[in-house]
């Protein structure tokens, strides 16, 4: 076999994995699907999976062409913001994922997630069992640890908000917030981040 | 002509209006439209346009079967939140939103807004257009007024917010801004729309 072969042999194993787990993304929802099923379903070994994707929420990340995986970069954010204390970690995740969106081609793959989960029970489902893993895990680590009942809704405030500046800025194209500069939204918008973080929020 | 008749002829020249509103906004977008030209489509007197609807904005509402007139709602909330300063304006918006969101078939209706946003750029264009007019004006109201300019960009903050607790709540469900009080969310959220209306944003 060429090397060309090789390459398109692999290729072509990659896109029957992501067939395989956009179907057992939707059938089963986030939570259901397991990389067991998708590499049977796909016809390879777990551990091709595995191996190509490493963890079920990039496998998912990279079947949904999510220009990037949330957890991760949620947690670079917050790296970014332990290694220079000037800003806050509201105005590093604000930034971050204002570079990461203004740059890449997030809007296709978030209209299509979200119309997706706007016509379909189903993959509304599928949506929100993978924010809460993909967002809660973060956020739960800078979140105020002296109520960690508090975590998940802080977590979903934080959630909430993001996805409205996202549909908003990228989307409707609404107004200012579409033609304001990252820099002006996360000043704007960090504050309140970190006040739904580790704020008093009664 | 009996009464049911008559009842009968006026819901359907209703019902022809609504059509001919939901078309010119399509074609036209929100600012495009004229009750004028709509009516026109509609084989009636724009008198009787008016008479029915009002304004462009309740005529919009209605034919998409907005459960509230969002310029109208604002403007309560912002009167109720003046006669009794035990709650600042944020908090009494977010809690007039969610009783109107709550206890109405929003989740229908917004939903189709959202979804034909997210299908057409007709869509979106006629979405953005309608939001301004109708959040851009009362929020104008309340907004810091010693900064004019920066009016737009903080009424478009609260409606990304809004948006996306709206997003979040009703359609994707997620989490505890899902299962959460009105009372806990205003009790949240209120600070943050404050900020967003009348505090420093740089």
């Amino acid at each position: 076999m060429t090397k060309a072969g090789r390459r398109a042999g692999e290729s072509g194993t990659r896109e029957a994995i992501l067939r395989a787990a956009r179907d057992q993304f939707a059938d089963c929802g986030y939570d259901g699907a397991t990389i067991r099923a998708i590499a049977a379903a796909a016809g390879v070994d777990p551990a091709l999976v595995h191996h190509f994707y490493g963890t079920k929420e990039r496998l998912f990340a990279a079947a949904m062409q999510l220009p990037v995986v949330p957890s991760e970069a949620i947690t670079a954010a917050l790296a970014d913001a332990a290694r220079s204390p000037d800003e806050t970690v509201g105005h590093y995740l604000v930034s971050a994922a204002l570079a990461l969106w203004d740059s890449e081609e997030l809007r296709g793959s978030f209209q299509a997630l979200l119309r997706s989960a706007l016509t379909s029970e189903q993959a509304a489902v599928m949506l929100r069992e993978f924010l809460s893993e993909a967002i809660l895990r973060p956020v739960a680590s800078v979140a105020d640890d002296t109520d960690p009942a508090s975590t998940p809704f802080r977590a979903s405030l934080v959630a909430s908000h993001m996805l409205g500046l996202a549909l908003t800025r990228y989307v409707l194209r609404f107004g200012p917030v579409a033609a304001a500069s990252a820099e002006e939204l996360a000043a704007a918008i960090g504050p309140t981040i970190d006040r739904y973080l580790t704020g008093d929020l009664r």
